[in-house]
Order: structure tokens, then sequence, then C-alpha cells
């Protein structure tokens, strides 16, 4: 198991020997077993545990254990406890919810503060399997189906080519002490059955469901990307950006085969349910029109036009100079800092003497343009979008932070060079945000 | 179940209602109990059954079972013996697909010779998810996850949106009798396995797998549909036809994203595995090739040329005018009949007046053209082949029939006006392809 798992990781994630990771570990096998097989191979680890508080006394000794795992590795942990109830009561969430939201703003928070590059997760080859039976089971489409993606932000996932067999057998071989989680049997009751009753079945008779699943999973992960690479061709021909919002050009995408899929895949993530309406609307009278929960889209002639229902949300945000954070409409985390360090995309770092207070947090518009760092000239957003393959409900999302009308900041994109620090910069304004 | 299964029909397809079915009828529980579905929505139907002579007694026991249940029907039976396994030692065939070969050509031959419109099969929702996790543990890519199809050419499966247990409720509710196939439990392992020990789990862990894998299965075929129009694109982007196959442009296939994806989609077909070698050619010297076992692939400057390794099969055929069918490289069956009928892809009539002899079976080439049956003017057959979106492997396969250097039949698809049938026509040509 080392060994497959040191080339896996040298072959397709071999950023991850020159970063430090933090290895989330709950003290199950899994984890446990991730967080031996890292250090192994002398990746910088430390553990990080959230103590969600759910089941008494048997979460205290969890984290417990993972305390003392990290000190028998010689390696540095973090454990923080939650009161997740409370949390999922205020915030009216399922208690999975709350807790899978405070896991991770808490890891992008230690990430930042502590200086580390990624968490590695233990999700492995029998988690993913689970999960393409579960969204099987729910008539989910293609993207449903290709498996949990490897990296998705600065969240690793090494162990998928895995399975939990192997990480037993590795675990017994090396005398290696793991926690049974008394709630694997309960909260999610069909992925327990799947576990427990399906999947060893399915393994008993295919005999090699685990590494073809994985195949499988890369062929149809392809096959999305070509659908991806078509829908750009397809939204060059067919869709106008307007002032607030997109123009589908009605005739132009009637010219093209499977009209109907184009139209779903054009407008999936707007939160439409009603697609035959939809679809009726191609052909229905100026001026009718259907609307989502947060969007609506006109027949206008040759037309459908979709815009933004704006809410409370979508107001112009007013940032003071005193203002250490927000968290709505998004959480952005403001601090004066010494040095740059560890830029990404999710950090900003700015010269805080050419900023004019307020800061003015929107939503970005069409006409907007900004000068990317980096760059001499100025770029319109709408372009800079474009070359970055941006889907039209990602688009939707984007915010721009702003001082004095000039865009300072593409939010969790890129900030603009005309307020980057210098070798004059005396004042670093540091802005972190962190994606939902 | 009648209800929904007239429902069904109703709404998907109605032309049965209207046609001459023939039902594909081991005596089992599936076919016996379609066999009743359809009659008692007054469709018009026969059985047909093959007894394979691979279960002694048994199969003749199927057979008459099945002959009495016409009877009880009062419908016309076809029953046909076949000595299976020494067909499959002749042809080297495995003896599944031995009976698979011997049971689609019979049944192409009953349709053509007793005027029946389409053959239906039992295939059902359990059939379909077998075959799905079958693919999926073999590592299969989208296409092999799209599921059974509900028709193709003239073979029918109405029976696809329903459960084997509603079959059984259905027999069992109407005092329906069948014979259990004693090699339910034997051939195919793995199905077996899956059918008896996986597929009930998973139904029981999820609930409405059966329905929600079609739900599933349509939105990979409208994926599907998605990349054929995008690959069509691509093929007019970069491939360009010549006069012994086909030519790539590496500059302009590179120039699109996931390059190495539409390569394989490209050449998907053509018999090559080796993956690798193939994407390394993209940047090998001129003159560097990989074959398959039917087709070359060579670098050539900016170009991937792509020809077929020319074989026995390939050569052209000579046919006599007392010919009545030849079977290699393609199954062609002739005859004089007094008069039209039932006229489809697979079957051409001509003004046997018109046509010299010997007639030339052959490949299509570049630069061919002839006049489409119902159209004034001539036609490239490149042209014609645009025009009805064949893939590369399809084309690659498509036989001409031809008289004194003229066109006559484009097999399997369409007829030259020239030597169509006229009222001044004495005497009448039929041609009867078998696919497959």
């Amino acid at each position: 198991m080392t060994d497959a798992f040191k080339e896996h990781i040298e072959a397709q994630l071999p950023f991850l020997k020159e970063s430090k990771l933090l290895v989330a570990c709950s003290g199950g096998l899994d984890s446990v077993s991730l967080a031996h097989l890292l250090k192994e191979i002398d990746c910088e680890i430390a553990l990080i545990h959230c103590n969600f508080s759910l089941r008494g006394t048997e979460s205290d000794e969890d984290e417990n254990f993972v305390v003392e795992l990290a000190e028998s590795l010689s390696i540095p942990v973090f454990t923080e406890t939650f009161d997740t109830r409370a949390y999922a009561g205020d915030r009216k969430l399922s208690v999975q919810m709350a807790a899978r939201e405070l896991r991770y703003n808490w890891f992008y928070e230690i990430l930042e503060s502590f200086n580390y590059n990624f968490v590695v997760t233990a999700h492995h080859a029998n988690d993913n399997l689970e999960t393409f039976l579960i969204n099987l089971s729910r008539g989910s489409g293609l993207r449903g189906l290709t498996g949990i993606p490897e990296q998705n932000d600065r969240i690793v996932r090494p162990l998928l080519p895995f399975t939990r067999d192997q990480l037993l057998k590795y675990a017994v071989a090396n005398k290696i002490y793991w926690r049974e989680d008394s709630s694997n049997a309960s909260p999610d009751y069909l992925r327990n059955n799947l576990r427990l009753e399906v999947i060893p079945k399915l393994k008993e008779a295919t005999g090699a469901i685990f590494e073809n699943a994985i195949v499988t999973q890369k062929h149809l992960n392809t096959s999305q990307s070509l659908i991806d690479d078509y829908m750009a061709l397809v939204y060059n021909l067919v869709v106008t950006e307007t002032t607030d919002g997109y123009a589908v050009n009605i005739e132009k995408l009637k010219e093209l085969p499977h009209t109907e899929a184009l139209l779903f895949e054009l407008l999936q993530g707007f939160g439409f349910t009603a697609w035959e309406d939809i679809i009726n609307l191609l052909d229905a009278q100026s001026g009718k029109h259907i609307v989502s929960e947060t969007h609506r889209l006109l027949k206008d002639r040759n037309q459908l036009l979709l815009t933004e229902i704006t809410s409370e949300e979508d107001k112009e945000i007013s940032i003071d100079a005193n203002t250490s954070g927000i968290e709505i409409p998004i959480s952005l985390r403001f601090s004066i800092v010494e040095e740059i360090n560890r830029k990404n995309r999710n950090t900003a770092y700015l010269d805080y003497a050419k900023l004019k207070y307020p800061l003015i947090l929107r939503k970005w518009k069409e006409g907007d343009s900004f000068q990317p760092f980096g760059m001499k000239g100025k770029k319109k957003l709408s372009k800079f979008f474009k070359d970055e393959k941006l889907s039209l409900v990602a688009k939707e999302k984007i915010r721009v932070l702003c001082s004095d009308d000039q865009i300072i900041w593409i939010v969790g994109m890129r900030s603009d060079d005309r307020f980057k620090v210098t070798n004059d910069t005396r004042k670093i304004l540091k802005i972190v945000y962190s994606p939902d």
C-alpha cells in the first residue's frame, strides 16, 4: 500500500510533497491511515480535527485520540470544538450541512492563518462508488456520475484510487490503531446500506469494480469536458450579455441540433425546474415569462432574456476603514499586515494608501473594466470572464470590490494592478475571501 | 401493468399499434408476458422462437410450449431449430455469439419473407440495469452507460421501463404460465450474480433505482448527443477526406481544447488500442505510423493520415445474373419478384432490364456519385454521407453495388433513381441486405 500510495502521489499529485498539508482527521480508519501514509512518504503534515459535540463523551474521546496520534507522530495538531446543533438551529440548517459549513470555514481559516497550502481528506474509492450509486439512484445526469474530484480549490483527496479494504490491510499490517465511529451505522441510511450491503456483493460479482469504476469516471470526466467545450462555442453563438443579464437568440439556438438539451445546459444552475414550460417559451408570445427563485426568463421577440431577481443580498455594501470582516453576502476578512505571504486567488494584498474609503462591494456589471494584476492595459470584465471560461452562473455570482468607482479586486479571481503592493508601499491591506 | 404498458406504447411507440410484430419468445416469464400484453392491447402479433438445441429435451419442450402458447392466443408462430454448436464450431464463434448471429439473421429473414415490420423483444429494466453495472465494472465510457436502446433498426424493446417484478405480478395475477430456463443460473455468471445477489440489495437500499436509472440514462443519452454534435463540428474543422481515407489536420486539432480526447473520439471504432502511442504520433517525425488490425495511422508533416489496410474482404465482388445470394463480405439475397412491398433501407427494388451483369459490389471511393432515389440531379457520395451524418467508421464500411460503372445501390442506404422500378418495368430484382 505504501509503495502504491507513493507512486500515486509522485505521478498525480507531486505538488503535495512540496506543500504544508493539513490532514482532516476524524480518528477513524481512513483518516488515521492517511496521516500515517503521508508521514511515511515524508510529507510535511499537521492533523486538523473538528469536535462537533454531537456524540457526547465519544466526541471528546475522538479528539483526545487525534491529539495523541499527533504526539506519537511528532506533528502539530489543530482542534476546535463547535456547538453544531446551536449553529444549525440559528441558521436553519440540517446538522449535517451545519457541520460541513463549520468544518470548511475553519479549515480555510487555519490554512490562511498558519500558512498551510492544502487540506487533504481521506475520501477513498468506496466513498466514490457509494456516491456514484447514490446519484444513479437519484436520476442524476452525467456530472453527478463523474465522481468526487481529486482536487477542488485547496481540498485534495489523495486516497481516491484506494479501497477501504486496502487501508484496512495497511492499518492492520502496521499495527495502526483507530477509533470506530458509532455513527457510521446511523446518520446516512442510504450510504451505509450501500457500504455494508450492496457494494460488497457488487465487488464479489464483478471483481474489479473499484478499479474499473475509476476508469469509467475518467471517461465520463472527459465526456463532460467535451460538452463544456461545445457549450462554450454554443454560448458564443447564441448568447449576448446585456446590461442586466443575458439574451439567448432563439433563432440561432433553434438552428442547432438538440435545441432543448442546449437550452437546459445554458440555463442550469439558475434554479429553474419547469423545463417543459421553458421549452414552450421558445414559441410563446412576447411578454411571457418564467421565474425561478433567483431569476426571470422573459420571451421578448426573438430572444429569451435572463435577468436576476434582485434581492437584499445584491445591494451594494459599503465597507468602512475600521471593518474587520463581513459575512453577508460573502465572507471577507480585512487586516493590515507587514508583508505578503502565500498569495492565491482568495487573498488580495493592496496598497492601503491608494484606497479611498468606504470601499464598495457590488455585483459586476456590463461595461466594468479593470487593469488586471501584472498587465499594463485595461481589460473589460466581460472579456476577462470569457478568457477564464466562466459559466453563466459563475459569472452571475462574481462580486467586485471598488474604491472610488475603480475596481480594486474581482473577488476570488484577480486584483487590479493599480492598487498593487510596491516597494513604496507602507501599509498593506490583506483581504481574505472564504468561498462557501 | 396493462394500463401502464398501454400508456407507454401510445406515448412512446405508437407505430407498434399499426405494425405487424414478431414477438421473440423463449417461453420464459418476460417474453410470455410481453406476448400477452401486446395481445391485450390489440397489437397484431406472431411468436417467433429459436430452438438452439443447446439443452436437449428441455429445448424441445420450450419450443412446444411456445407453439401451444401461440395456439391458445390464436396467433401465428414461427419456429426453427439450429445446430448452434456446429455453427459456432464452423465459424470459430462462441456459442453465445453463434446463437445471437443465428437468431438475428433468421429474424430478419422472417420479417422480410412474411412482411412483418418489427421484432419486439422482452428486455426490461432489470436487464438494462444489469448491463449498466456490467459496463461500469468493465470501465466502459459514456456510451456504454446509455442503456439498451428502445429501438435499433427493426428491433423494438417496449418493456424497458418495466421491471421483472412488475412482469411477475402481472403474470401471476393473470394466471399466465411460463417456463423457467434452467440456464438462467449458468451461462453468464456475472449477469446472473448481479440479477440474484446485487440488484435486489440495491433496490432495497435505494427504493427507486429502476425508475431513476432510466432518468439518468436519458440524461446520458442527451449528453452523448451533444458530444456527437460537437464531434460533427470538429470533424468539419480538422478532417478532410482523401482518395483512400482521411487526413486529420494536426495544427487545427491542437488549437482545440482537449486535443487528446478529440483524437480518441475521432479514431474510435478503427480498432486502435495503443492510445498513448497515437498521442505521441502528434509530435512524432513524418513517416512514423501505428497500425490496428484494420487501419494504419501515418504521421505526414502536419497531418495524420488514416487509411484502411485492405484485406481479402475489400476486393471487388463480381455477381452473376444467376446468383441467389452472397454472404461475404456482406449478406445479400437476390430474387425476382412481381411487385414492390415494404420498402426499407435494407431492401432495394430495381428494374432488371436496366442492369448489366455481372454486377460489381465494392467499397465506395472518393469521387463516387449517384442519382439518389427520388431526386433529379447527381450527388457526390461524400456529400450524401455528410448529410446523413455518417461517422468515419460507418462510412468506411459502406459498400456500393454497381452496374457497368454506375452505382445502382448504396447498400443499406439509398438506391439510384436511374434504375428504379417504373410502370414500364417488366421484371423486378429484389435485393435484401442483412446487416450483421
